[in-house]
């Protein structure tokens, strides 16, 4: 069956962040799609954000291009250039290695659905605003390259 | 600015389809997002169903992951399972080589909005319900093998 049973998929709010960085993206509840329903040419992820809650603290990969479309709800797309409103239908963007930061935040009363596309594994990944850095393969380090005490 | 501007966007209606199988996407009014923002990792595509819309003719890729979201309105998926009514929120994924046909079809009276996901060039896609096959590339013929007349 192609439509896709989202309340089947498992959602969680596991995060790889250190537990310091960790409290925005506490209520990102996302699902897994492509392991889910055997996509492997690009992951998808089924993402609600609660009330207050970030898609991840702001970064940008070197190696991943991703894209976003808003299904219900609003955020607020805080990059370099700024803060950007996005309401249900908005498509937002991310070309590999820009170097623009970039993460949603839900500011409003209400869950922020969206839909997020990008590769199945990480590459090189930046955070500019927090002391983090992704090496690849989910291994997070401090900047000067030493790693959390977890 | 990671924001899409859709209406920047060129939308079009341009079909490979030879002419007596294009009917019924001539209302399928598509804008490819991919190369308009600098993405290559993956195509992305999106489109209006005018109201008798088809997004497609019932195909499956050999080669391709596809996957969709409705952002706006209604379409009643079809495939080999039969007829699957989709709104806005639902997500639909179709593995590649999966063997089952799929298309969407605009039945109501307002427009459908989805967002589609695949890779940018296609391989061989199989349409079991009309005489084309695609050999890859954009090259669509008979399924004899024999090139349409256009």
């Amino acid at each position: 069956m192609p439509k896709v049973d989202l309340q089947a998929i498992p959602q969680t709010n596991a995060t790889g962040y250190p537990a310091h960085l960790a409290d925005v993206v506490q209520q990102r509840w996302y699902r897994r799609l492509s392991p889910a329903t055997g996509l492997t040419d690009f992951g998808a992820s089924h993402v609600v954000l609660k009330p207050g809650a970030w898609s991840a603290q702001r970064h940008w990969h070197e190696c991943e291009d991703e894209l976003l479309v808003i299904i219900a709800g609003t955020a607020v797309l805080v990059d370099d250039t700024g803060r950007t409103p996005l309401v249900a239908g908005d498509v937002a963007a991310f070309p590999k290695n820009d170097g623009n930061g970039h993460c949603l935040v839900n500011e409003s009363d209400a869950d922020c659905v969206f839909l997020v596309i990008g590769k199945s594994v990480n590459g090189p990944c930046h955070y500019p605003d927090v002391d983090m850095r992704e090496l690849g393969g989910g291994d997070k380090r401090r900047k000067d390259g030493t790693p959390f005490s977890r």
